[in-house]
């Protein structure tokens, strides 16, 4: 068992989780709690963490690697993101998808550009899943997927959802375009309402940063701009519901 | 200008800040920022505060209560609940509805069990604001409307959208049936996809909370179980979202 914070493997963790380069750099990622190591592929799996309580709790629950390194409960905390942790870390193997990952059956992608909030993405990743998304390409000045707030909120999406940040993300755009997909964007210049659309062809949806919303270049590629309609004096709404409103009226309509 | 973090009004602004009861007790509440500044009813507001530098640069933005009262820029940080504060704060009378006031012209209610997180409650209001919702029915035991967090999320629709905090909260859901008002519950137990439902009749809607779900007493009210139905692995949205692809169809339905 770790008990001092000054061990190796316990430095290793907090750089981990602090560092989204050293996270690069070492191609992982760190995922926290009981149903994010349940469900993580068996393969990713770099190395169990687990704390004393939680050990002496579960000794049988790790089949998945044979064995966990434990740590004290003091020990365990300084490594967690979270306040009151339960107790479970994995170091997990990073994805490596190609744009063309995202198109599956029937393209139905996300398109997300500079979204920052890291709840944001996390929410909108496991609503993607949820709502029948194929793929989600972001902007390369999006917030990291692997930042453990994003990871935390995706509540294991992230292992099944695929994602791409481009280099170039109008180039890419203009992919999709070629590739015969229609490009739509939730967008003050909308006239008509997002449900008057048909989605049930391949489709891709263009998503802004959350205060400043889309850049006027990126807007400009949209084939078509689509309002979420608006009572009171609400003026925008929050972006991951955005996108929850626009995903599940595909899915709505995809069920028909 | 204040320039003492042990000056009254500063210790009594960060009272207010950390604690629901102080709150209560002088029946006021607090904003941030200059949107939620702009659209408050001037009749509401108690106090202003403002940040030095952001008073050099908009000596003559408060017109609404004539005088704001100026707080040195490291006093002004030590009382506002942003890391990078824009400089203006507002002390602000707390609302009183009654249960009567959710109604609206035709009831639109989202009935709130125990909602904990603090971004889910404002966002929550902020998306029912954009969707027509005619007001919030809350559990007691749900997190506190006035807590910055949630005000923040709001984005302003704390000051237009009807709420209620039930000490008998489900007596106040059979007062809702009673009155003709049609409750949904999204449940595990519902077999109907949510979009099958007509929601053009009086409705309302059960909101469990984000990981318990709702108590079995409770969803035993509800009329109709609905489902939100997810592909992949997912088991759940998460409880912003969800409410907000609720109350979405409910918009959608209604403007056909």
């Amino acid at each position: 068992m770790i008990t001092s914070t000054s061990n190796a493997h316990v430095k290793q963790l907090q750089l981990l989780r602090k560092k989204g380069k050293e996270r690069a750099a070492q191609d992982v990622f760190l995922v926290e709690g009981i149903k994010m190591y349940q469900e993580l592929p068996k393969e990713r799996l770099v190395q169990t963490y687990v704390s004393e309580s939680f050990y002496r709790k579960n000794p049988d629950v790790f089949p998945k690697d044979g064995q966990a390194v434990v740590l004290s409960d003091r020990v365990f905390e300084s490594v967690s993101d979270t306040k009151t942790p339960q107790g479970v870390l994995c170091l997990v193997k990073q994805y490596h998808y190609e744009l063309g990952d995202l198109f599956g059956e029937r393209p139905f992608i996300m398109a997300l550009e500079n979204i920052q909030d890291p709840g944001n993405l996390g929410t909108i990743l496991r609503t993607a899943e949820g709502a029948g998304v194929t793929g989600l390409l972001l902007s390369s000045d999006s917030v990291e997927v692997y930042n453990p707030k994003v990871i935390r909120s995706t509540m294991g999406s992230i292992y099944r959802m695929p994602f791409y940040y481009s280099d170039d993300f109008h180039r890419d755009l203009r992919t999709l375009k070629d590739r015969g997909i229609r490009l739509y964007a939730a967008h003050l210049k909308g006239t008509g309402a997002y449900d008057r659309e048909d989605y049930c062809g391949p489709s891709a949806f263009l998503i802004g940063n959350e205060s400043k919303g889309l850049r006027e270049e990126t807007a400009n590629l949209a084939d078509v701009y689509v309002k979420i309609p608006m009572c009171g004096q609400v003026e925008s709404l929050n972006a991951a519901v955005a996108s929850a409103v626009l995903m599940y009226e595909v899915n709505r309509q995809r069920r028909r």
